[in-house]
Parts: C-alpha cells; sequence; structure tokens
C-alpha cells in the first residue's frame, strides 16, 4: 500500500535516532519470521515510512542483517568495552562487563521476552563469509577481554579453580541468554535483574564470592 | 541430480538411527545457511541418500524444523528431564541437571563448535504458531523442574541469596551457550567441560560453594 509516492517527503524528516529504529523494528521481525520470510515492507510499515523512504536509509535487505549485527555490536563497544578497557582492576572491569552488558540487553528488551536485536547477532547464517568473518572478529575480541579478565584475576589469584575459557563463555552464555527470556513486564527492573546476574556470575568465578547488593 | 528413481531401493535399509543421522544434517545445514535457504536436495545429498529416500523418512521441509526441535527436546526429555526427576534430593538433582545437560550437548558438538541440533531448538522463527505453542510448553516444563528444583534448596536454605528466576535462566543460558561455542577439537573433553560448567554454576548458585572435582 503506497500512501506516498515522494520518497523524500518524509525520509527527508531524517531524525536522528532512524536508523535505530529501522534496525530494531527489523531485528523483531526478522525474530518472528526468520529473515528470508522478511520483507522490506513489512520493515517500513512497521517503522512507519513509506518502502521509498526506508531504501532512503539503508541500501537493501541484502545488508540488513550485517548492519544490524554492526549496529548491536557498536552499542556493545561504546556502552561496555570501552568502558570496561578504561578500568585497571581486573575485579571492577569483570563487574561492569556483567553488569553493564546485562543493563544494555535488558534495557532494550520487549515485553514478549526478547531483545531482537541481541538476538539476531548470533544468527549468522546468512551473511556473506567477508562479512561472518567481520562479525566474528568483533566478537573474538570481546571474548579475549573477557578472557583476560579472568586471566588477570587467576594471576591475582582472585578467580576461583574454574578453566578461565569454560568461564568466560559461560558467563557470556548467562549475560546473552537474558536477550531470550528477559521482559520488563515481569517482576524484575532491567536493574534489579543485572544485579542478580553479576552476582550469580561472580558467586561462581571469584575466590571469595561478592554478595554485594546495590544500596 | 537422481541417482535412483527407486524409492525404496535405499530407504527400505532403514537402519534405527536413521533419523537421528537425517535431524542432525539437517540443523548443520540449517545452521549454516538458515532455514528458508536449505534445500531437501542438500539435507539428502548430506546424508548420503536420494532425495526420494529422504521423503520416505521425513513428510517435507514444512515441518522439518518443528521435528528436529521434537528430536532434541525428546533427547533431554530421556537424558537430562527423566533421569532428574527421580532424584528426591534438590542438590544432586541440581548437579545432575547440569552436568546431564552439558554433556548431552557437548558430546555432540561438531569440530566447528556448535551442536546444531540445540541451536535449531531456539530457532522459532518458522514454526506455525500451533508448534511454536507445543515446543514453548515442552520448554516451560524443563524451566519449571530448573526453577521447582531452586525453589526447594532455597526452603532448605542452601541457595544463595539470588532471584529464583533469574537463576534458573543464568544456569539455562550457561548451558544452552555450550552449544555454540564448545568444539571437541579443542582442550577440553566433553566431560571435563561439563564438569567446570558445573561447578561455576554450583559456585553461583549454592550457599556453599561446593569446588569438588571428579577423582
Amino acid at each position: 500500500m503506497r500512501t506516498n509516492k515522494n520518497p523524500f517527503s518524509r525520509s527527508a524528516a531524517s531524525e536522528p535516532g532512524r536508523l535505530a529504529d529501522i534496525y530494531r523494528a527489523a531485528a523483531q521481525i526478522i525474530c518472528e519470521k526468520g529473515y528470508d520470510a522478511t520483507s522490506m515492507n513489512e520493515i517500513a510499515e512497521a517503522v512507519g515510512i513509506t518502502k521509498a523512504g526506508l531504501y532512503h536509509h539503508i541500501s537493501g535487505k541484502r545488508n540488513l542483517l550485517f548492519q544490524i549485527m554492526n549496529f548491536g555490536l557498536d552499542a556493545l563497544e561504546e556502552e561496555v568495552i570501552q568502558p570496561a578497557r578504561a578500568i585497571a582492576d581486573a575485579e571492577s572491569r569483570l563487574r561492569a562487563i556483567i553488569t553493564g552488558h546485562a543493563q544494555l540487553i535488558t534495557s532494550r528488551s520487549t515485553s514478549q521476552g526478547t531483545n531482537p536485536v541481541t538476538v539476531v547477532v548470533d544468527e549468522v547464517a546468512g551473511l556473506t563469509p567477508a562479512q561472518r568473518r567481520k562479525i566474528n572478529q568483533r566478537k573474538r575480541a570481546y571474548v579475549d577481554l573477557i578472557r583476560d579478565t579472568l586471566q588477570q584475576l587467576q594471576e591475582e589469584n582472585k578467580l576461583s579453580e574454574v578453566d578461565v575459557t569454560a568461564a568466560a563463555f559461560s558467563l557470556l552464555g548467562m549475560i546473552l541468554w537474558l536477550s531470550r527470556w528477559y521482559s520488563p513486564a515481569g517482576r524484575l527492573t532491567p536493574e534489579e535483574v543485572s544485579e542478580e546476574v553479576t552476582k550469580i556470575a561472580l558467586g561462581g568465578l571469584l575466590r571469595i564470592p561478592l554478595r554485594r547488593t546495590r544500596p
């Protein structure tokens, strides 16, 4: 249904955040229907713009998956990885990573109990080999940050007797799984659930379990 | 490429486990290419049977995703849920669930670092609403088993101060994430990595961290 034939009449009002809206809406439809079954029309409709307006913002469906993944990984980079790298103390850094990443996911979860962008970041089927390499490289840098932090804790004799690699991925699994179950319509706020996950993870990984709660 | 026009000449040799082979091969291709991009021809080729032979075993692609999920959930039911339900002691039951489920996933992981069947169990996009309800019901029964076990530990004053729901899903995330990273080509055996995950999870959840290692 074309309500507007001029591609510039709406897309010209290209507010900041428009691309973010598009990526979030597209990710939600992809989660519901799968990438191949998702049409540009549906995405345009969900965002409330014309198909022509949508093409003004993104080049086409072919790269959409890759763009959504980079959008999700950019947020991780800015809100979790960069702040964490600035923390010298390994224990504080680990805590910042867990709480920060958990909050990043839960603060943008839908009431259906998913964070579609985070879910789509792991849907690597459908990427070209070159795109897959780039996404895997970005993910690997994050895993390395977690692993290096655990390694540092081990050298400081603060890590419980666990394998560093298994610990890094267990941690990541706990955090990323939030994107598939946490709903803000439930009992816990994003802050509360992030604090719970942090407690559980640190309890499992640190030699002296830290069971502090926020004031 | 039809190498054999008689659908019965090969499929008649319907060994037990043939269906399992088909589901595993199909899951692997789905993980690599996505469900919609996966053809029955490719699955037949991967299993080493003709397309006609494949149709002898499964009714068509339409139900394939649903069948793979039930195949994965059947294994979970038989190898983890039923044995766990027979254990009265909550702490032993929790340990059995974590170790059992971790072993179920890791013992069938590919050298690419995935367990395709486990990954596909969470690809609910592409299911009909009725199929999705059935799968979600089976998953919910498992979450309830974990949650009830944690609740029992809480009543026995053995659970650390964590929210039972957040703890149940954190546990599940740790375990299920194994399907996306664990490779038997790596340093740890399935038994070792299952033991690591059990240690990390119990360390985070139990009031008195159990750091026993296997003899």
